[in-house]
C-alpha cells in the first residue's frame, strides 16, 4: 500500500512535552507544524494560551492533563480541563488514573473520562491508558471504559514510562473500542515507514515529533 | 560521627510516587512509616484523603503538586495544592516550571512560589527544583528564588528524571540558600550511609523508600 506523505503528516500531533521546552523550542515547532499541516502541535499546559496567540487559527493547540502519571484527583484533572480549554485548547489528552486499574476501580475510571468530556464538548478528548504499565486484561477494560464514557480517542502512551506504542497495541485497540472511537498512537514512533503501518492497523492520530523531523532533513 | 537510626528516620519522607501504586502498597506504607517514626509519607494527590482517613494523626500526609514536570500553569498549580490541603494534606511538594528557568523568567517562578505558600499558610511548601536538567548558575538563581518567595524546603529532584540527589547539590544548596530555608535530597538515596551523609551535609529531610526497606529487611 502506497501512502501519500500529507496523508501521514495530517495525523500527526507534533508534539514537545520534555520539561525544559522554552517559548523559541516551542514557537518553532509551531512554524514547523503549520508548514507541514499536522493535526495540531501538542504542548505543555503552561504554553497554551501563547501558542493559541501566536497560531491563531492556523494550528489547532492540543495539551495534556493529569500528565505522565495520571494519579491527580478527578477535581483537579477537571479544573486543569477547563483552564487549558480557556487558555485556548483545542484537544486535550488525558491520563487515566493508574493505581485505580490496578485496583480495578473501572467504574470510577469511566466516571473520571466522562466528567472530562463534558467538559470539553465539543473539543477532542483522548485519554492515554499507558498501555506498558497494564495486562492485556486490563488494556481491553480500559478500551470499554473509553468507549462506554464517550472520549473521541484511546491514546496508547506518554512517551515518559518505560515503553511506546507498539502494533499489537493499536491491534487491539481496534478489536475492542466503540466504533465512534478513534486511535492515537504516541511514544517512540520511530519514522515514516513505522508511521505508516501505525495508520494501516487503525491509527488516526500519531504522537510524535520524529516525523516532521525526519521530512526537515529530506527537505 | 555517629548518628543514632532515629536521627535518619526521623527524617524520611517516605515515598511510594509509582504510577500504579494501589491501595495496599500505599496502605503498607503508611504502616512502615508509622512503626518506624518516619517524618511524614508522601504519596500521589488522589490517595490523600483515603490516606489521612486511615492514619488520623498517627502521621504526616505530603503530596506532590505540578508533579513531576512543572509546567502546569500557576492556577492549576494553586487549585491542586488547596485541593490537597483540603483532602488532608499536612505537607506540599511542589514543581518548579522549568521551561521558565531556560527562558530566564525567574521572577514568574519566585511569584508562582510565593502564591502557592500563601495558599499552603502554615503547611510546609517544599520546592523541587530538578537539579539534573539545570545549570550550576540555574540552580543558584533557584535557590534566591526559593528563599526570597519564602518557602519552607528546597528539594533536589522529582524522582522521574535522569538523576536523583547528589552530595553536591546539598553542599550547593547550603550555600545559597537563606537561613530559614531548609534541605530536602530526593532520588537514588540508596542506603543508611548515603542518608548520613547527606545529613551530615544540611539535608533536613530525605526523600526515599529504600531507608525504610533497609531497616525491615534488618529487623
Amino acid at each position: 500500500m502506497r501512502m501519500d506523505i500529507t496523508e501521514i503528516t495530517k495525523r500527526v500531533d507534533h508534539t514537545l512535552l520534555g520539561q525544559t521546552a522554552s517559548w523559541e523550542e516551542i514557537r518553532q515547532l509551531c512554524e514547523d507544524a503549520i508548514r507541514y499541516g499536522t493535526a495540531s502541535v501538542c504542548i505543555p499546559p503552561s504554553y497554551v494560551k501563547q501558542v493559541k496567540a501566536y497560531t491563531g487559527e492556523r494550528m489547532a493547540v492540543c495539551t495534556v492533563i493529569g500528565f505522565p502519571n495520571g494519579y491527580q484527583t478527578t477535581a483537579v484533572k477537571a479544573f486543569e480541563t477547563k483552564d487549558a480549554i480557556e487558555n485556548g485548547a483545542d484537544e486535550i489528552d488525558m491520563v487515566i488514573n493508574l493505581g485505580w486499574v490496578k485496583d480495578k476501580k473501572y467504574k470510577e475510571i469511566e466516571e473520571e473520562i466522562r466528567s472530562l468530556k463534558e467538559i470539553c464538548q465539543d473539543k477532542t478528548l483522548k485519554v492515554i491508558i499507558e498501555t506498558c504499565l497494564l495486562t492485556k486484561e486490563e488494556k481491553i477494560r480500559m478500551c470499554e471504559a473509553v468507549t462506554a464514557a464517550g472520549a473521541d480517542y484511546i491514546k496508547t502512551s506518554t512517551g515518559f514510562s518505560k515503553g511506546g506504542a507498539t502494533f499489537a497495541d493499536v491491534e487491539l485497540f481496534k478489536k475492542h473500542v466503540g466504533e465512534a472511537v478513534k486511535i492515537k498512537a504516541a511514544g517512540g514512533i520511530s519514522g515514516l515507514e513505522d508511521a505508516k503501518h501505525f495508520i494501516e492497523l487503525g491509527a488516526d492520530r500519531l504522537g510524535t515529533s520524529r516525523i516532521i523531523k525526519c521530512l526537515k532533513g529530506m527537505s
